[in-house]
């Protein structure tokens, strides 16, 4: 595997060539089922409605945010008589399929989240022994994401099970991104997930442990990620991508330089971005964060590669890198340490990998600016700050064949 | 002990009758000496002055930020011919005093740092040996405060060494706040501390592990002194404080919740409200929580008590109080758990030790809003964000006897 561009043979459902951009309740909102105590906040028609149109009133949807998917808790705790799914009916008074054509009216796509189990992680029906039908049941409402979780199965029969789920899901003609919870429970169980297989059936899959409000939390995840990377990145491309989770810029955990951390190594692993937060309530720099073109175009690029941690230096501090089309590069160097004082770093064009005989040009990512041209025998030198903050930055060939969208 | 205001046979230098107010320079700016590389943040005289009319200019020494205090890294590394110490002619080229006159200069309180033992913690020569000579210098050139530490020693000669330095500082007859990390190093090694000795000789004393840029750093500094409160609180008051370590709010580790929260648990705890940040680049919300009066005046009340953890509830939440002048009762519900969504917690006055057979007002602390009249017999609800965010008021007597002062 000797290129960026190499292409496992993979699920071609035509979705998500570049990594999926939405908007989905979990982290933010959780289970919350309760609405008399929280009716603001409770999992429900009104609240997706709300944050449905804030996504396009607030600019996410022209920014590329686009599926806005419910996760668990919306289900009613029984099927049908005819077996089916379906909502809880006092949160969801008008229906799955009203919601759906409320969101596609406004320009998004739908998603919704079940479980491949006899019942989801909070206890509602499972799709287990349903999945024809429910499968069916998803494409006749237009949902068009399904992320699909792994609570109360066997593990032993997501090698079989998922692909066929996949199999009910294009039965129905109509097309379902499918997001798939299959290796991360074969990861935390020590099962070696058949990667092969997963990018044939999956659109996305979550590789690891759920993210949550605190920078241990997005820390750790980009740690593991790093730590696997050889082993994840070959099966990472256009229409089928490893996910280390949500966004969770915008809530509470975060400091302003760890939300611009977990933008800018989302960004370089090309990951999902999948936000969760109440677009009533989101701070003005956080949502600046979230909707920087510049990051985006970098977790966009049609190249779809994963970027990679290349290099371990001083302090803990950490260089990502990841190619972009049109001879760039993307870079993300993070400083964890939380000991007062930013640090500055000298690095070699050739430890970053900048090795032809020619010069370059480096720009800082989040706001475009020119940060000087290099030498590929020079240094390049930059101050990160610490506790989590990064400096971010690419680099173009000084004498560039091609003109370049800069935002 | 079993008032508030109970008080032992403590130091009375006179000074801090209040919980020290003031800007320090180690978590932010640490050991860096290399101005070379990091000219305008190492320890030196131009950083000092620079922050110094920097703590007047934003308001802080008017809301009461008055000692500036210079940590470890400003020696030389050897002491002058005649024994004395000097600082690092380089980094501090008109001297000590001349610094020390403009600090006055300001309005503002000088203070430094030095180390019992034979060298500081970061290598230069300690005050062992010398205790009357260098408390003399610092005398000599007008040190208001003195911040000493305890690397390079044996803890064992702590109890007699740090009331030996007292006696020092004592017989130059210039008041010097001292700041002692004598019970620091004891608990670290399991020696239960003389406490009684120790309120008797410091003002101040550090009891527990440096603070780092971090909610993890913060939280867990908060729960050790909430573990601990019962045997710490006795030996707490005006002129004697226990010391959790520094206010990191305005760097770069907390969220704004988590800053909140950091603001709220000190001003609780009467902790010493010690800045340690680059007032060139602070944010205006960092800036807006540390210079909040309400929080301010909970701190600097004039009791002085030490407020306690007095309960948990569901969601690892936790409620302090700490009794004011006035009949009125400071409290802090802090949400720690970075699992997505606010919490309602609902708690009877009696559980918050509101137990007189009266009413009593409610006020939001942070801007004084007043949240409502509650019976004793009520329950108080309120909505607590998550990721280690508070819930921070105040409560009075709804027949007070005395008028507020409320800001």
């Amino acid at each position: 595997l000797c290129s960026y561009n190499h292409q496992v043979n993979a699920l071609d459902n035509g979705l998500l060539r570049q990594p999926p951009m939405g908007w989905l309740t979990w982290q933010r909102f959780r289970c919350v089922t309760d609405c008399k105590t929280y009716p603001d906040t409770c999992i429900g028609e009104k609240l997706i409605r709300t944050q449905a149109q804030l996504l396009v009133d607030g600019g996410y949807l022209a920014a590329g945010y686009q599926y806005i998917i419910i996760d668990d808790c919306w289900l009613n705790t029984t099927r049908a008589p005819d077996g089916s799914l379906q909502p809880d009916n006092q949160r969801f008074p008008s229906g799955i399929p009203a919601l759906a054509d409320y969101v596609h009216s406004l320009g998004l796509k739908f998603g919704i989240y079940e479980d491949y189990g006899t019942e989801t992680c909070a206890g509602y029906p499972g799709i287990l022994g349903h999945l024809e039908q429910d499968a069916k049941t998803f494409a006749s409402w237009k949902v068009d994401y399904l992320k699909l979780d792994g609570c109360n199965a066997d593990i032993k029969d997501f090698d079989t099970g998922y692909p066929a789920m996949e199999q009910a899901l294009n039965s129905t003609g109509f097309p379902i991104a499918y997001s798939c919870s299959w290796p991360a429970y074969q990861e935390f169980s020590k099962i070696k997930p058949n990667y092969t297989a997963i990018a044939q059936t999956c659109n996305l899959w979550r590789n690891w442990a759920d993210i949550d409000d605190s920078w241990g939390s997005v820390y750790s995840i980009a740690q593991w990620f790093g730590d696997n990377q050889d082993r994840l990145s070959p099966f990472h491309g256009p229409g089928h991508w490893n996910d280390p989770d949500m966004i969770v810029i915008g809530n509470f955990g975060l400091s302003p330089g760890q939300s611009r951390a977990q933008m800018a190594l989302w960004s370089i692993m090309a990951a999902p971005l999948i936000l969760s937060v109440d677009l009533r309530t989101i701070s003005d720099w956080a949502r600046a964060i979230i909707l920087n073109k510049n990051l985006i175009a970098i977790n966009q690029d049609p190249l779809g590669a994963m970027g990679r941690r290349i290099l371990k230096l001083d302090g803990n501090v950490e260089v990502w890198s990841k190619p972009l089309e049109d001879d760039r590069v993307a870079f993300v160097a993070l400083y964890p340490d939380p000991y007062g004082t930013p640090i500055q770093v000298t690095i070699s064009l050739a430890d970053l990998g900048l090795i032809r005989y020619q010069d370059y040009n480096f720009f800082e990512s989040f706001n475009g600016d020119f940060l000087g041209k290099y030498h590929y025998t020079d240094k390049y030198s930059c101050t990160i700050n610490p506790s989590g903050d990064v400096h971010a930055f690419y680099v173009e060939s000084a004498a560039p064949t091609k003109k370049f969208r800069r935002h």
